[in-house]
């Protein structure tokens, strides 16, 4: 299964933060909105064969994973505001050490980017990685940044990951997240 | 330059809606100002070299063209919120037929779908197009549409331009921005 996962630093792990001020005081929380979208969207549907992760770091209570399920989740739509509202009921369920259901199709429990990375082949999405698509084969699961470089204590845990750009340009989480969607779609339907 | 047209089938052509409701009653505005951001935003700052224009032809007097420069725009941030609202600001002055400028680098325009095309070499970004990566050349103005199709006038309109398609699977219109803007950053730095 297609999984990405993103690091967001600053992203507020209660359920307070408004709807209205993601980018502000919900600590960049529009972005990770975003890599939701980008992660279980297609044009009409959903792709139900893919989860999005997200690590939340930022105040009160971190660290905290959230889990978004393409092939369960329901009542999400494209806008920010759609994930943003399923984050908030997210952060307002207590947390423990294992995932709990919130809404369907999303878990959340306290955990850290070492529990986030919970076995399988994970490659890390970075600038300075090799060219993804001139890769003759790479796994599918990809870890990613927010607008912040992982911590020297994040990279000491990612050492020895392998480690793919998607082109020339440093872009936003999402645009990334698009970018592999397509060179795993093109590749699963022969495009490319 | 490089240009992004977008065709809001709904989108509201006034300065009345809610930012807490771009998706519904505003027409699908949140695609719209995610496409503005997918056209202008690299990871840590604008593209310069990349204008938006979106021709909203929803109630209540349709039809409107706004765009978005990227070197000269102010006070645009990546999250929905911030380009939604710009447009607001840019549907609350009177139109006429010449673009006015609205804040700095937003000016808007009462304006069809040919006025939009003025001029130059323009493509449609199409699912049933040929596979962009595959062009050995394209130009640098792309049309496209929401999550409607184009109306039988509208395609009346587009007989005879070139039709591209980004990848096997129907996406979102800022997904297939991101894409196109890859394989333009691409050639561009001779990446591919």
């Amino acid at each position: 299964m297609r999984t990405f996962a993103v690091v967001g630093h600053l992203a507020r792990t209660d359920g307070t933060f408004s709807l209205e001020d993601l980018p502000g005081s919900a600590g960049r929380m529009d972005l990770l909105c975003r890599c939701v979208r980008a992660s279980l969207f297609l044009s009409h549907g959903l792709r139900r064969d893919v989860e999005c992760r997200l690590l939340l770091l930022g105040p009160p209570d971190p660290p905290r994973i959230v889990r978004f399920s393409g092939e369960r989740v329901r009542s999400l739509s494209p806008d920010e505001r759609s994930a943003g509202s399923l984050l908030k009921k997210a952060l307002s369920i207590p947390a423990g050490d294992l995932y709990r259901e919130s809404t369907p199709g999303v878990t959340v429990r306290r955990g850290s980017l070492q529990d986030l990375l919970d076995g399988g082949f994970w490659a890390v999405l970075d600038e300075r990685g090799r060219d993804l698509r001139k890769e003759e084969q790479f796994g599918d699961r990809f870890l990613l940044s927010d607008h912040r470089d992982f911590t020297p204590e994040e990279e000491a845990l990612l050492a020895g990951l392998p480690r793919y750009s998607v082109g020339p340009r440093a872009l936003h989480a999402d645009d990334a997240i698009t970018l592999v969607q397509n060179e795993m779609d093109r590749r699963e339907a022969a495009w490319s």
